[in-house]
């Protein structure tokens, strides 16, 4: 079976976010001053092959800790559903 | 009211993709064999202050229009939910 697993990386709360910070004050440049706040992160879209459900969700776990994020300074979530062959 | 706005930006389906490329490529090296695909994209989190739902709304998607998003070769979605002040 085919899984796609859509991939949230996030900074921890704990940690500066230069880019975020960034992108405030280009956007108050803009004129979007009800902004107060903007935390960047990435998004990944993984298509993979695995036998069930729970096979995909410990692969996906695997590769988040082991490539996909840096745990020191990073946090996941990931929501997998079943893709079309 | 505050708002917190979920954005997920992804490359066009038309668009080549060569960060998500490496990454395939990176996950075979470490033995991932059953990834077929990666497609990278942003995720970004906006703290921001209006009227409505709606005004909030119609924010986001100026702001994703005008400067958070290339919309030739990206498209987005986005979450909005109600945050404490």
């Amino acid at each position: 079976m085919n899984f796609l697993a859509k991939i949230y990386v996030t900074l921890k709360a704990s940690v500066l976010d230069p880019q975020g910070t960034t992108v405030t004050h280009a956007l108050h440049a803009q004129n979007f001053l009800s902004v107060s706040d903007v935390r960047v992160g990435k998004y990944m879209e993984v298509t993979l092959s695995a036998q069930s459900k729970e096979e995909a969700a410990t692969l996906v776990r695997d590769m988040c800790d082991q490539l996909l994020t840096n745990p020191v300074i990073e946090t996941y979530t990931f929501e997998l559903t079943e893709a079309q062959s």
